[in-house]
């Protein structure tokens, strides 16, 4: 059902993907992943299942299109002039309140992931690959200014780290991550990994 | 139940203790945690509710006890001599295939934690503090050898990093942690961020 998906997506409306995105993040965050049902999706949205089916073709694409929906803008946008810069505007695209929903999201999305192809294909070609992407522009820049060596071994964990530190304030601290602690982890760990600037 | 199953732990033999965890961890892998019922437990060891309950007061603390009883010696048994000595060692306690089938529990047990306290603090207690406790004792010896300046700001996120190098892998290469991966990020991130000898 993919490619017919993927040919119709042009049928809705902008207005009407992201009311959709809405209701299924709000059941997403209801009920978990395996609990949501397109039923439900379909119920909430006032759509048919047949019409979700069509549109995203699976419940894994549907809900991970939803999460990368409600993604801020690229800060491959931005360009500060100083790696520490760029990184920081990464971390406060969100308040605090928006990346505890995420972080609770991805979280249960992940975890997920561990029984289900569909959704882990799905959730690494949507909202990992993007990131990794985002991280070589970023990267790349601070490579050509000097601020990075282009060998430096770091590189290939740059998000390891990053993700890494998203993940486990959770579990370590009981406490969602915030901007605070995001600036921090990455002047703390990640600037001096990479051997850039750290001020 | 808690202080009842502490008071009476000592009445099973270790040997029946390890047989019942290896059938914790045996179910736990085949059905996931939500699924894991105290029956199927019982089942399985041949013993009665009331005894696992009796003994563990509750599947959340049966559980943890179960992956902390499989984790290998603590390394603070070893000292090397050097930070990555150390930490490498912590590495290649567990070769490969041990590591996957910790990696996956792992993943599955921090998903479950999210909606439940219980287990949340039974998961921090036996799996996370003993962690935090032996990264403490490693790196400790480390300032006092002066490979690490005891005021770095990475110190207060070394659990962070190497978890995170855990839990990230499989989201974002598909690939569970191997020693290789994570010998390779605690020379390319940790020893760096820390300021610590990397050879």
């Amino acid at each position: 059902m993919t490619e017919v998906a993927t040919a119709r997506r042009s049928r809705i409306t902008p207005e009407r993907e992201a009311e959709l995105y809405a209701a299924v993040l709000d059941l997403l965050r209801e009920v978990g992943y395996d609990a949501l049902t397109m039923d439900a999706v379909a119920a909430r949205t006032r759509s048919s299942k047949a019409t979700l089916y069509r549109q995203w073709g699976s419940k894994a694409e549907l809900v991970v299109r939803a999460m990368r929906h409600s993604k801020p803008g690229r800060v491959t946008d931005v360009d500060t002039g100083t790696l520490r810069g760029d990184m920081h505007a990464m971390v406060v695209r969100e308040d605090d309140c928006r990346m505890e929903q995420n972080s609770a999201l991805m979280r249960g999305l992940a975890m997920a992931t561990h029984n289900n192809p569909d959704l882990l294909r799905a959730f690494r070609e949507l909202m990992i690959e993007p990131e990794v992407e985002e991280f070589r522009i970023v990267m790349q820049r601070a490579i050509d200014r000097g601020e990075v060596r282009a060998d430096c071994p770091a590189l290939q964990y740059v998000v390891h780290m990053m993700i890494g530190a998203f993940a486990t304030r959770t579990l370590i601290e009981d406490q969602p991550p915030t901007q605070e602690y995001l600036t921090s982890y990455i002047d703390a760990v990640m600037l001096p990994a990479l051997g850039a600037p750290t001020s």
